[in-house]
């Protein structure tokens, strides 16, 4: 809603515009300093190498309560609603930050920037998480528009002076529009690349944000090991990429599935009246998948023990509709050929086994393009059979099961353990990450896990951020200046910190 | 069809009804021999050893020409058309068969049968297929029933000597109905082993039947390796089995998924008027996924070079009908909440990029759980986009790349290399072999490669047919008896052979 945009904008403090080199003014123990202001020498340095701006996160911690005033998602529809979009708290940035990031998806652009908090005289700042959708860009650039001008109301600093990072597929398609409307730089960079120094410096960086999902313990946060590598990165956005990440930097595209995300959005929207994400996955909550899905008992009346399927394994997804469907149309009057009709009434003798089904209340009409719809649709409306919480129930857990396994059976092809689900398919959706989990419990008997992360939608948004770093910020730069010990200390430090009110217990 | 199935049973002269030995009396040249009658001494020896029949499998062929008055199939949904049905000539099988096996999955129940030819002088006679809907049981054991009635007119056995050889789910779930309904034995086999057997027999006995399909060379005829094993068969029915084959009788259900048949024609009869799987196939082989499936052209502009993904390749399967949805319902008067209407407000004034769906002329319509469907649909169908047989053709492609990509990683996590493709789903269709192949040959960069079968729907009901049998019969009887040479010498002597028109050139 471009008007909450706006005011948003207007409430939330934004760093001054000029990049600048604060040489790291973190101290060892991530204590904030009262340091507020920039100084001219930074500034100077700034303009001398623009490109070595340093994002300092020593202590950067996810923030529970938004600021005052802090936007409302760019849309409702793209909104990943709950913790994902909470800030990350930078207390030891003191930096100015000139550059935002954003990544442009097939179905949604995510957006990173960077604001010192307004009414606030601490220190540091925060990074702040916005997502619109991709058909609606412009939204999107006004939104980066009304940063920029806030920038300049701030510091004085020129237009030309905000630098937009872009990532995705968007970040070619509309490279053009974003510099024309904007007037600024748009370096681009490369999306796999971006997620996987995203995905680093969640891990890495930031106290619980990365956690396995179990329905007894939904959001058990994990520590990083001392080498997180390697890992695959299964990223879940309109499609579904699935990376090799051998190394910091070190990766490589081994597969991927044009079932994702895009997949359940667009097929619910034309089976279910939802039409945003979230209320699709508020149908799928309700749903009863065993209404449409055809189980292992639908078919043998049983288990097939020898094989190890229980009766309740989904043999076929959406495997009972296309019966159901053909006798809810034969209750009808309408006309098929003659065969058609000649079986519908012999088998409207038969006693048919397990019509548990016969109990459902509502089924989609379905489209004809031989045949007026709404006559059609109107018949088959008094026979409706399918609920749309069933329908969108079945259709996640077989998109996500299928993500699943097709994940482990890459997992297993190139050796790796560590298994990370990011993209906004996710959007911490209990029943997805639990299906996700299951499914790799399942595969790998135990062996494997899954991972989430709080900010799952933005890996590749906040590596474009950060690629504005010399090569050895982050973790590989904790390490050098403790390593590991220095994560589990923030987490244990924090645990115990009174003056750190903002910290999630 | 009933009618016709009785009719057909009449004018097909069914094998005289008891089971016997007729210790193998093939010729070593598989020439014909003029014996047509069973002796008492064969019908004595059954009588002691019933369960030792043998089908003498030497010089099988596939019989181009249907027997007149051979049934149309038990009903037109199911019809495996074209040329999967044709039935399999065993020119020097002399005994009588007094089984008939039955494969009842989860929507086909597939039946084979022995013939003897009617108002033939020939000896030997064929195999035939028939298959029924799975809700439809009764049409099967109907069907069922007058084999058995016919086999009594032609012999004079007892009622209780027709054997029922039954595998699937439904051998279990349908069990009491098929033995009460026919009160004869029912013998059930194991699906899995029954669909190795089966796939084994067609490997190695039927000539011309196993294939690999290019667009080029669309039916490439395979002769066997001498050694056949290991491999790895993909049962596509309403879910998909994948097996993983070692030797005779060694094999390993290692995977499958629930993204099926069962899943396309399901959701196909909710989405397209299509109220069968021909007409589903017969609209997906005119219809254009590019209107509904977002490419990486539609995310980049243009290909993804660094990772290879052409600007064609599929993205997401279903990925840009969620917004061409959503704008479609914005184009009507129907009231959202606020805010949504201020998104489309703003987004309709945005001159929106690549809009080739426009073109498209008819969509579905969708459920609606909270509104009248009827007006509901009647004011979407007023502003249609999507035709049935883009979705058509949308839905086959994901659901056989899916499974074509699972069945390839499966191979890899099990060192297979050769990949058989069977089950109801494929139906001999060009694009579902296509896809299929396309994507074996696409993940293995070509070093592995997609086989199918004409009898691809048949493998588990042959295999319980052939349950009768010692273990040493078919193709480890053939090497006993010549080995691979065999084979390849049917198949020669077979194309250069006048006397025998039924093979097919």
């Amino acid at each position: 809603m471009p008007g909450d945009t706006y005011q948003a904008v207007g409430s939330g403090a934004v760093t001054a515009g000029e990049a600048t080199d604060t040489k790291d003014t973190a101290t060892a123990t991530g204590r904030p300093r009262k340091e507020t202001v920039t100084s001219t020498a930074e500034i100077d340095s700034t303009i001398i190498h623009p490109g070595s701006v340093r994002i300092n996160v020593k202590g950067a911690f996810i923030v529970d309560t938004p600021e005052p005033g802090t936007p409302a998602n760019g849309n409702g529809t793209a909104t990943t609603g709950g913790y994902e979009t909470k800030d990350i708290r930078l207390p030891n940035h003191t930096a100015v930050v000139s550059h935002i990031a954003v990544d442009i998806g097939g179905s949604l652009a995510k957006l990173v920037y960077f604001s010192r908090e307004a009414h606030s005289r601490e220190p540091g700042g925060r990074l702040n998480f916005q997502s619109f959708e991709t058909d609606r860009i412009d939204d999107c650039i006004e939104f980066m528009r009304h940063l920029k001008d806030k920038q300049l109301a701030l510091n004085g600093s020129k237009p030309g002076e905000l630098c937009v990072m872009a990532t995705g597929g968007g970040s070619y398609k509309f490279y053009d529009r974003i510099r024309k409307q904007l007037g600024v730089d748009v370096l681009r960079e490369d999306e796999m690349e971006c997620l996987i120094i995203g995905l680093d410096f969640f891990i890495t960086e930031i106290p619980r944000e990365v956690f396995t999902y179990s329905e007894t313990d939904p959001m058990h946060f994990a520590q990083p090991d001392a080498n997180i590598y390697p890992y695959m990165l299964v990223n879940i956005g309109s499609g579904v990429s699935i990376l090799k990440v051998s190394g910091p930097r070190t990766y490589e595209r081994v597969g991927g599935t044009s079932l994702g995300g895009g997949t359940l959005w667009g097929l619910l929207s034309l089976l279910t009246p939802a039409d945003n994400f979230d209320d699709m996955l508020d149908m799928a909550a309700q749903g009863d998948n065993t209404k449409v899905d055809m189980l292992v008992g639908d078919i043998y009346g049983t288990d097939y023990g020898k094989i190890g399927l229980k009766s309740t394994t989904i043999a076929s997804s959406f495997g009972k509709v296309f019966r159901m469907k053909r006798e809810a149309e034969n209750d009808g009057e309408e006309n098929g050929d003659v065969s058609h009709d000649d079986r519908e009434r012999s088998s409207e003798q038969e006693a048919q086994p397990s019509h548990e089904h016969d109990t459902s209340s509502s089924h989609p009409n379905h489209p004809s393009s031989s045949r007026p719809t709404s006559s059609r649709s109107a018949h088959d409306a008094q026979r409706t059979r399918f609920t749309a919480s069933d329908i969108s129930r079945s259709l996640l857990y077989a998109i996500s099961n299928n993500i699943g396994q097709i994940a482990y059976l890459q997992s297993q092809v190139h050796g790796l353990s560590h298994i990370y689900f990011g993209g906004s398919f996710i959007r911490g959706h209990p029943q997805t990450m639990n299906t996700l989990s299951y499914a790799i419990k399942f595969w790998s008997k135990g062996q494997k896990q899954a991972y989430f992360l709080r900010h799952e939608g933005y890996l590749g948004a906040v590596g474009a951020f950060l690629k504005r770093q010399p090569r050895n910020w982050g973790r590989r730069g904790s390490f050098e200046e403790g390593g590991e010990p220095a994560l589990e200390d923030r987490l244990r430090g924090r645990n115990g910190n009174a003056n750190d009110e903002a910290v999630i217990m």
